[in-house]
């Protein structure tokens, strides 16, 4: 049966929301009076089309059909869930509101992306108040799962349940919250730090970009996967949430911000605090919390490594540094192209490195050779590069987590547009642990059509040649014999 | 040269910086007169070696000597770094700073991890003020990338520009505030964050979870990757920060947080906030920070998903549901095993599929073909599962970001413990990109031998494998053949 929803309004959030139902497989109606509407929402659908479905693992179902709607009434007629996104002025949205409710079915949820309107400001005016509820997303709406649900007093609860589920279902959290208030919940708190930053700015204490750092360098990537309290809660550390709450305490007193209205941290508060952070957290140690914060940290970095971005940065550069330190490579040995420890990411949970890391070990190994010899894959002013055509990989034995590990490589052949290399990874204690032959080879960038590198490269690569014929070769080789079967 | 780190204070943050410095290579001397110091230490340490070393694609240096002092002056003495993290009491900084100046060498650095405290305030009786710095860090220290730096008014540059390199040196990313404050920028923005949080939970707006959630699954993920006003900068879009700075204006005045004193946001407050943030992000079109935005969530939710947390366990249902809507395969043909977009954390900086990724390709195929027989790696209640003892991989052409592949598998042949895979991904118009042949072997997760799956597997298995041989076979075949070379 085809679900099918109408947008109205289709600025940034309202076409968020579309791409999201569309991309799960709904037909979307949009109404959007603004003559530029479709061609903002076409980027937006573009920048969603191109990060949504990778980040799944299995294929989302084959897009909706996209309407553009000439009015509110024929957007809304056959739709399930509405979602209302018109600028947040409440004339605006009253007017909005009452044109759904005269077309739309009387069972369809009416979803309204206000970020500071409380359900009953909404329903003011309404003959069916109790079909509108706050969903209030989150910027890019198509990406971040959150989404603040705060019903009309007068809601069923069967309704509201069904509005969950479907926010779910579009892959979605949807946080129930039990009790209205201007601005809701993530706005409030965004509201005190943008209170505080613009005092930062205005007193010369720190520029935007200051400020930024300040954020996404320190607790801003500690928020990505525990809040406020459970990060606290870890803070704590073995003297417990209640004990950590009292030294809190005299602080609110200190002049540190300039928003000084504090509610009293009396023992009444604090056991609230404690109580409900034991319910949230308790079934946890301390310990327990820590290495799942650390391990989700140094996953999320590692991330952000991979897009050079942030402290994914940070950990690059002294990536670079540490490499820095190694003295250069005797080449009549194989070469070591890697050293390192297996990161959490790399594990299953049971702390298992995970075979398809392996190859990434290898692959990696095989990039440090290259920049060892002064083919930098970074590097493509330099017009071509080697790609790995073939590889054939033995596991011998297990990694796991936190191992040190480290790979050496041998030159077994390099011929025109060819290089066949053989690694072995060992473990500290110098057991091997896996082998893999791989076969590159070199493309042109331009063309992506295999083509011989730079002559000064090739003699690079016959001189190392020349020295590790003189090395043991490996029992038996697999790659460059046949192409597969199709 | 060995360099030598002097920390005074072990608490949770005074451990993280002996960590920090250790783990880089730094020789430690710690003083805390704490008797359950040195086991608390360890801990820290612990969880610091489990997970610094994996963060880094390159070894860390060996770690250096740690070295318990019973006094400041023994700590401190042939210390190029000292770190001060003693509870956060006036008197307590002065008495240990003072103690730490006696003996130190005047050329060292002498940090304090105060969270509140200006370096006027730390350095009033000092007869150094300028060698005490606020290098105020984030737990977890030996993780978090970001460092409060706030030199003393009277500090060299010279001298300063030597302790942010040093800090950079660990692995860290010095933000040089350029003036003093109480409570330097970051837990200005925590502090008033907090105090709003206290509001809510009082109020009964929301649990200490509520607010956690409304954290985590929305700005949270943001603010690991851009800050406050980068994100606004997005959010604005075409029209330009000033603009969307002038909506904000009026919300000012809402009555929306408890915490009311507001800065006047005026038109020199709007210009200056505009013009800091085209320094600071205006080399890039919104439509490029967009992009980025988008490849930094997509990241990093990846990764907490391989962490099933977070927003990580929000796309891991979601992945569940996308599964459950896949007709039951037809076991007469190769099964598809995977049908998936190229996420951008599986792509190179040009967009291209990464080699290792194939690898997790086929692995994560070989894994679905497995939990579609009945035997999920995800149970080991099992008592057994699995593993790819051998693998050859051939890719043809290439998949880039964003291209739908899929992928087949044809069980090739089943025995005892053995089982043999043969996989074919294909692009969305069905043109071969790659093949993998995996050897699979079954091994008992206590033990990690080698045995038989359970006979109600092995019985599926030959099912599967009479129907599979029926089907056309690979021109050539790789694995089983032979021990690789040593």
């Amino acid at each position: 049966m085809s679900r099918q929803a109408a947008i109205i309004g289709g600025g940034v959030i309202g076409g968020g929301w579309l791409a999201r139902f569309l991309l799960n497989g709904w037909d979307v109606a949009i109404f959007d009076p603004d003559p530029e509407a479709e061609r903002k929402i076409s980027e937006v659908l573009a920048n969603a089309r191109r990060s949504l479905p990778g980040l799944y693992d299995a294929a989302l179902p084959p897009e909706g059909q996209l309407r553009y709607s000439r009015t509110i009434e024929d957007a809304v007629r056959d739709a399930q869930w509405i979602q209302e996104s018109v600028p947040e002025r409440l004339e605006l949205k009253h007017d909005a509101l009452r044109k759904i409710q005269a077309a739309a079915s009387a069972g369809a949820v009416v979803g309204s992306s206000t970020s500071g309107f409380k359900p009953s400001d909404l329903g003011a005016r309404l003959q069916r108040p109790g079909q509108v509820l706050v969903a209030h997303p989150f910027n890019p709406v198509y990406l971040l799962p959150l989404v603040e649900v705060v019903p009309h007093a007068g809601a069923e609860p069967a309704f509201v349940e069904r509005a969950m589920e479907t926010l779910r279902s579009i892959g979605m959290m949807p946080l129930h919250l039990r009790r209205e208030i201007d601005a809701h919940v993530a706005d409030r708190l965004l509201e005190s730090v943008w209170r505080e930053a613009l005092w930062l700015v205005k007193d010369d204490v720190a520029t935007t970009s200051d400020i930024d750092d300040a954020i996404r360098f320190g607790f801003g990537i500690r928020w990505a996967q525990m809040g406020l309290f459970e990060t606290y809660r870890i803070a704590g550390g073995e003297a417990g949430m209640a004990h950590f709450l009292a030294q809190f305490g005299p602080c609110l007193q200190w002049p540190w911000t300039r928003l000084t209205d504090v509610p009293d941290l009396d023992a009444t508060l604090i056991g609230k605090i404690s109580s409900q952070s034991d319910t949230q957290s308790g079934a946890r140690s301390i310990r327990e919390l820590e290495r799942l914060r650390d391990d989700n940290l140094v996953a999320m970095m590692r991330a952000l490594k991979g897009r050079d971005w942030a402290s994914g940065r940070t950990h690059r550069e002294h990536d670079a540094r540490l490499r820095g330190r190694v003295a250069a490579p005797d080449w009549s040995q194989p070469v070591e192209t890697a050293a390192r420890t297996v990161p959490v990411d790399w594990t299953d949970p049971d702390g298992h490195m995970n075979e398809a890391r392996y190859c990434e070990l290898f692959s990696d190994a095989a990039d440090r050779l290259l920049e060892l010899i002064g083919c930098d894959s970074g590097v493509p002013a330099r017009g071509g590069r080697y790609v790995t055509a073939e590889s054939h990989l033995q596991r011998l034995a297990e990694a796991r987590l936190a191992d040190r590990v480290r790979v050496t490589t041998q030159l077994l052949a390099s011929a025109g547009d060819r290089l066949h290399l053989f690694s072995r990874m060992h473990a500290a204690g110098g057991r091997l642990l896996a082998t893999a032959e791989q076969l590159l080879v070199h493309v042109t960038l331009a063309t992506r059509r295999a083509s011989p590198p730079a002559e000064a490269l090739q003699a690079r690569l016959r001189e190392i040649q020349s020295l590790h014929a003189a090395l043991p070769r490996p029992e038996a080789l697999y790659c460059g014999r046949k192409t597969p079967g199709g």
